[in-house]
């Protein structure tokens, strides 16, 4: 019997080579291992894009696309919508009941956004997301749930209301426990620490060869270093960054070369873009083989969201039985 | 085309006269002149109850009874189940989204709360229920909500959550309107401002007529007042107040009568006994009649709570097109 493992994403736009080094490349990995399944969220991206839906709307398609172009195979993984999964928002609902705004607060994202903005500016549904969350990996009863190191505080507070729920009601709940993600951020090719599509220093998975190369060409590298020969520090370069990540059979090469001022930015560039191409050419299949067949996205997601609805509705039984709230 | 009226009660315990004189009574007037809908507030009694459901499961069918007995009529009036509408905890959600905190702590009843325990130490589903009343109303488009004086700030936020949603996606909900209930709170047999059962100060529906005569034996009356011929101040007194709420056409002349000091006590609480259990009498009758048909009750409660929720799944439908959120 295999365990079950959630993962997911904010469906907030098109994935990047962030995404697929922080998580997608390991989740294509995990999925023969575990049972997986994949959570659009759709409803945790309204926390910040309630004014927007048509966006989720359109990213949710896109997402989908790009989990089948990296290699998460349906029959393997049950990629499936939040927001079709109205037993979430119940838990979501019964867990608040006890769960205090002060342990919410304790959480980092919420912790410095009522900084920022002051706890009474937070949106309810912002304050709550993330009860919502604990929702989303305890519906399917996942025992696993990769994380970076930044949010093993949230995988906390899911285990804390897990115990919490049993201690209350019933033991229905297993602690889920944590798989730490190594590269959890990759930096942008803007030399920003995080890739990120709002900041512009992103480069989405259904890149041509072209947007690929424009992108590498304009990113930017040691500063330090003007002419070819000079000596370079891979460790604050993007490029080297990239290396590694993506072409990590080359990578100790490219760290000796740039140091000793062995190869100029421009080969080394190069060479991350025939490597990055490497990667990103069997996804333009794929991706194309699916865009082709818009019907079959649709069966994929609708067959996904029903058997994640299946499990749910299993849960919520044991959780009414549990609270006494069966009532007839 | 009649409007449609919700109405409802936290299933916490009995109901009692206080509930009668407030709400009850009016239900069973307006339910020919309205569509009537009458909600089993389980998940809302959940936000001061979650570690006790065993109480709320007894207390659904008991006030189930209550209504039944006070001659709700389940052919006029749908009873139905807060928490078997899964689409409430949808809307709730939803909802959440764009409800400052700020906003709920307008709320007088969170405003209390809060300044008793702080806010931090407030759990987040009481912290929301303003939210979660206001999916209880939207859900089934009620245009018309009966509420006390003291609750216009909580339709005044449902109306607010109406229009802001109707703003931001498309125009679904109509903005309900209040009926102010003139009785909204009925006196305790010890004199406390308000009956309610735990002040013990509450004289329950499902009272035997030994049981009435005990309570109206034990109540207090103006303390000024020693001897039968004294002259009495009926305004501050629970009896006084019961024969105004229950025996309207007498309560002139008793008012008379006590302040002249031409009625004792004993004989208006006498007065008052018979009163009661005149009312009373025919709510026994019906009591026991549903009591020995628990298969009917239930019966009332399912189909109910089926025709409540036939008519969420189509506003479900509604919000979600108008948030673009209808995927497939």
């Amino acid at each position: 019997m295999k365990e079950r493992i959630l993962t997911g994403d904010r469906v907030t736009g098109k994935l990047h080579l962030g995404h697929y080094a922080g998580s997608l490349q390991n989740r294509v990995a995990l999925q023969s291992q575990y049972e997986s399944y994949i959570l659009l969220a759709d409803v945790q991206a309204l926390t910040t894009h309630f004014a927007n839906p048509e966006r989720l709307r359109n990213a949710l398609r896109g997402i989908t696309l790009d989990y089948l172009a990296v290699g998460i195979d349906p029959e393997q993984s049950t990629i499936f919508v939040q927001s079709m999964i109205p037993e979430i928002a119940e838990l979501t609902v019964f867990f608040s009941m006890f769960v205090t705004v002060n342990s919410l607060r304790h959480n980092p994202t919420i912790k410095a956004e009522s900084k920022n903005s002051g706890l009474d500016e937070m949106y309810y549904g912002f304050l709550g997301y993330p009860i919502s969350q604990t929702a989303d990996i305890l519906f399917c009863k996942a025992t696993v749930v990769p994380v970076g190191e930044d949010q093993l505080p949230h995988l906390e507070l899911t285990r804390k209301i897990a115990r919490r729920f049993n201690e209350l009601y019933r033991p229905v709940f297993a602690e889920p426990r944590p798989i730490i993600s190594e590269n959890s951020r990759l930096i942008g090719t803007d030399g920003n620490a995080k890739m990120s599509k709002s900041l512009g220093n992103a480069i989405e998975l259904d890149s041509t060869t072209a947007e690929v190369e424009l992108k590498i060409r304009k990113a930017v590298t040691d500063p330090s270093r003007i002419h070819k020969h000079d000596p370079g520090h891979p460790d604050i370069c993007p490029i080297y960054a990239y290396h590694h990540a993506f072409r990590p059979e080359g990578a100790a090469e490219i760290y000796a070369e740039c140091t000793k001022g062995a190869i100029g930015c421009t080969e080394c560039k190069q060479r991350l873009c025939t490597a990055l191409n490497t990667l990103l050419e069997p996804m333009r299949e794929r991706r194309s083989f699916y865009e082709s067949r818009p019907g079959d996205v649709d069966d994929i997601l609708s067959s996904g969201t029903r058997r994640a609805r299946a499990i749910a509705q299993e849960t919520m039984q044991e959780v009414r039985e549990a609270m006494s709230m069966n009532y007839f």
